[in-house]
């Protein structure tokens, strides 16, 4: 691949960001069923949905420009995803471990914020005006993402696991 | 491993962290000498010295309280150089390349974001306020680095990328 220009790394970030999303969609499941809290099982599971609606506008964007996603994995996020399975993997104390999963899942989340908010400068730089808005949207619902899982862990978690 | 408290998690995030900063003390080099744009260049280097210290940092947190770092990869971070070497790769044009450089690097800044974000917060819940407050002065630091690439990236890279 050569970078001649701004649209190509475009093109690029958005096609590592469709393996991103769809490497989640299918972590994710495993986080919430692995979690032992109530509420951190349930907004794994919100954020599923979120994710499944990401991966899809991402799609969606790539199909608009007529640029195939491909199959190369996106190898940030597949660390991620294999920290995130080394935690699952842990025995111990079950609020412990939820802390650490919460751990984490956001150091995924600040991947997507950098990673849409790359993106959204690019769109805007390039005049894709329609797809900056949509990638702003993703990107705020990629930071509410994180500050729920912060709220959970300051909420009650941190404190559990210290006792 | 067994995760029995949220000590064995702060234990364990400041090991990965150490790895972290040790891959990034030996990528820096690579991105500074790979970025076309001076303002770039210099970014990296400055952010070189940045991350030299805070890989001391870590060091002592640990080593004052008893622990031994290991030679454990950081798979996060391992992913993100990896990503990051790919666009070192790339042939194309100086600008676009250039902006490529900071997408990925900002992901690197996000890593230690949200990592750096959990540190503190496991560090003030377990009583360690000497450690937490040197590790808020790393994530402010690595925040300092997030908005330096960004201000880069507007400032002139992006547009210069897309005529």
């Amino acid at each position: 691949m050569s970078m001649d220009h701004l649209r190509s790394a475009y093109e690029e970030q958005l096609k590592d960001m469709y393996s991103a999303e769809k490497q989640l969609t299918e972590a994710l499941p495993r986080l919430a069923k692995g979690a032992a809290s109530q509420d951190l099982k349930q907004a794994f599971e919100q954020h599923l949905q979120a994710t499944e609606r990401h991966f899809n506008t991402i799609g969606q964007l790539l199909s608009q420009m007529g640029v195939n996603p491909g199959n190369k994995k996106c190898k940030g996020m597949e660390g991620l995803v294999e920290e995130a399975s080394e935690v699952l993997k842990e025995k111990g104390d079950a609020d412990a471990r939820d802390a650490a999963l919460i751990g984490a899942a956001q150091k995924a989340e600040h991947y997507e914020i950098a990673t849409y908010g790359t993106l959204c400068a690019w769109a805007e730089t390039l005049g894709e005006n329609e797809a900056a808005k949509k990638l702003r949207t993703l990107l705020e619902e990629e930071r509410q993402a994180d500050t729920l899982l912060t709220q959970i862990a300051e909420g009650h978690l941190n404190r559990q696991a210290a006792r």
